[in-house]
């Protein structure tokens, strides 16, 4: 298997305030299965046709961690991407996630704290309307600039 | 696919502070893989045991996110339950979790507010040596009483 490798490895002195990267992404209904299997959430709501009709969203949902762990592949791969270490994560679940639309999730720094070597994020993810479905923050440690130094 | 169901269906009127429901789980590399390809993080970290060796952990570690998604499974399947509703979570990455070993999440009632219908719960997960491995909280609704009396 050929694994997709990190686009970036920024340290703290890479980033500055406003700087946001976002990927768009979808859920089908396998994906759900996948997720499923690993949280051991079989809840109907996600996977049954008719008790999801009955229920407020009339239609089976995707699980709402489904799109928190796109921070996960941003955060690692992208901004700032290699060596970066997540520490905290906040997350509301403003709507539902339906299978097969298409979904945005978006992550731009918020305050630097070059003392301890924290970044601060929002993180956020929107439907095709531009409604917001998440809201949230995360607190990440960038890779240690002379670490870096020492990678390159 | 037979889809496992969920063991409760409790309202607010059914919980009291101090409920709690555990789980264990332990996570092979095959299921970073999975989430790998769900959350497009594919950090060398979780799957390349050379980089991994000279990281602070110094093997490969498991997504942070993979404990805190186990949560999904508690909340939505066993307390509160089948209609419980995902409000928010807050999430502290405490210590990485590696693969192959047994670790254990845990929710428990911290706070009931009957007005609006929503319960706080803490949300941890401790390794096989007992150290706290990921701290936080979730805030869910659970299913409205006056629904559950019309399911059942």
């Amino acid at each position: 298997m050929s694994i997709p490798v990190p686009s970036n490895c920024m340290s703290i002195d890479d980033l500055s305030i406003g700087m946001r990267k976002e990927k768009t992404y979808t859920i089908e209904h396998e994906d759900a299965v996948q997720f499923s299997k690993m949280s051991g959430d079989w809840n109907p709501a996600h996977h049954d046709e008719d008790y999801a009709a009955q229920s407020i969203f009339k239609q089976r949902v995707a699980h709402g961690m489904f799109s928190v762990i796109q921070f996960s592949g941003i955060l690692g791969m992208d901004l700032p991407g290699l060596g970066t270490l997540w520490l905290k994560q906040s997350v509301e679940f403003l709507r539902p996630a339906f299978f097969g639309n298409q979904y945005r999730a978006v992550v731009e720094v918020l305050a630097i704290n070059k003392e301890n070597n924290t970044v601060t994020f929002s993180t956020e993810c929107f439907d095709q309307e531009g409604n917001k479905i998440i809201t949230g923050e995360a607190v990440v440690k960038p890779i240690p600039a002379k670490l870096k130094a020492k990678t390159n």
